[in-house]
C-alpha cells in the first residue's frame, strides 16, 4: 500500500519532514502530535533540527510499517496543515 | 575544556540521551529544555525514542561547540534532576 501524502518508507519506517516558522512552532507541532500519540498509545521517533520536525512512525513489536502507521501518518498530516508545511 | 558530566563530544556536538519515565515525561522534559533554549536563543537538535531524549548542543555559525554549549549542557543537567536520569 502507497504512504500517505509526503510520507517515503525509509529504513522499514513511514518518514516525514516538516518545515515550521521556527523552533517554537517546531516544538509546538511536536506537542500536538504527541497528543495523538498517546491518544492512540503509539509513538513515533521524533527529531527537531530548529523548525525541522522528522517523524519516523513504525510498529515496533511487528518491526514493520502497518496500517495503523499508515492511518497515523495520515492524522498527521492534518495536523501540520494548520502548524506549517512538509518538505 | 571537558564537558560537563554525563556530556560527551560526539561528532562535533556535546551530546547527551536521557531516560525518562515515559513518552510523556520524554515530551515534558524535551518543552523544559525548549524553553531554555528560548530564553537563551540558543537551540539543541533533539530527538525523542519513546522515553529517551537525545540533546545535541552545538553553534552552528562556528561550527564548534562553545563556552555557551557546554553552560546550557550543565543547565540541561539541572532541568533533568526533576524530570529522570541520564543514561
Amino acid at each position: 500500500m502507497e504512504p500517505p501524502p509526503g510520507w517515503a518508507e525509509v529504513d522499514g519506517a513511514l518518514e516525514r519532514t516538516f518545515r515550521l516558522a521556527d523552533f517554537a512552532a517546531a516544538l509546538a507541532f511536536v506537542n500536538r502530535v504527541g497528543e495523538l500519540a498517546e491518544a492512540e498509545n503509539h509513538h513515533p521517533d521524533v527529531a527537531i533540527h530548529w523548525n525541522r520536525v522528522t517523524l519516523r512512525w513504525w510498529t515496533h513489536v511487528e518491526h514493520a510499517i502497518t496500517e495503523r502507521d499508515r492511518k497515523l501518518a495520515a492524522l498527521t498530516n492534518d495536523l501540520s496543515e494548520s502548524a506549517g508545511s512538509g518538505v
